[in-house]
């Protein structure tokens, strides 16, 4: 950051206390992108899937912070507003305080790993050259081919992924 | 890598054709501890959970490699042909040949965040100081507290959106 800044790596700690609070201050530019608004407003399912959808795009222009911000324990303001309002919503559809955490991680992995998943090549599969020693993976990868450009894999991937998230998000 | 082998970068080249070559064999590596045989010899269901707990496995040894191996298309064999156990494993489930791979991506993205998850500190979260303002995410973050060191958020996190995948992973 201080290459990038063209000062000396001391000058940046005139600014934050240490790396944990520059860290910080990342997540929290990052995560300011998100919407919990929908968690407060509408129906579980309906503010799920609202949440998610702007927690990805927030951290899609930021995909190569991510495993950064994986390093230290998430405790700005801007972020923990957003899970109290995840929370809130969590119990009111019946979840125990309990598992709220699990359910909310179980969600972030998701939407991290298809963040990860998008900041990669449009496609992340190739099997050229061995369609006759895996025909039904290179058949599927062959529809490929005919995908809407407005649509591509990643984007049907994570609406898959998280159509199914929420169809299960209710307590059994 | 060659710092960690202590040879010239240039000699690597002697082994490996190019940069994406040296990917994919990092790949292999760490692909061949997944186990697809599930996918053959169980239910759908089962063979899913088996198979999504061996690839979290896998990668738990490696999630450093991970954002790496996201930047290059996969392409070994030991890997593909898990992901041909996969597909056949969906179709025989149901599932159209153009929707196996956003469901095949989908689980892969849940699977490699919560690698990345479990990679970071045990507890991802941290309120302290600010239980007045986030009540409700402070109360979740203290049943913590109470969990059992060998079934940690991270774990009960994974097996939760494992449940809730599998739940949701047949066509509708």
């Amino acid at each position: 950051m201080a290459a990038r800044l063209g000062v000396n790596p001391t000058s940046l700690y005139n600014h934050v206390p240490n790396r944990a609070a520059m860290i910080e201050d990342v997540r929290a530019l990052v995560s300011a992108g998100i919407d919990s608004e929908p968690l407060r407003s509408l129906p579980w399912e309906e503010g799920l899937r609202a949440w998610a959808r702007s927690y990805r795009r927030a951290f899609a222009r930021h995909a190569r912070a991510i495993p950064l911000l994986m390093t230290e324990r998430a405790s700005t303001p801007v972020l923990l507003s957003g899970y109290e309002d995840f929370v809130v919503a969590a119990e009111a559809a019946g979840w125990k305080s309990s598992d709220v955490l699990p359910l909310l991680t179980a969600f972030e992995n998701f939407i991290l790993g298809s963040v990860l998943d998008m900041s990669g090549p449009a496609v992340v599969f190739d099997p050229t050259g061995q369609e006759d020693d895996f025909p039904r993976f290179a058949a599927a990868f062959q529809t490929l081919a005919d995908e809407d450009p407005a649509d591509p894999v990643a984007t049907r991937a994570f609406e898959r992924g998280l159509d199914m998230l929420i169809a299960a998000a209710r307590p059994r």
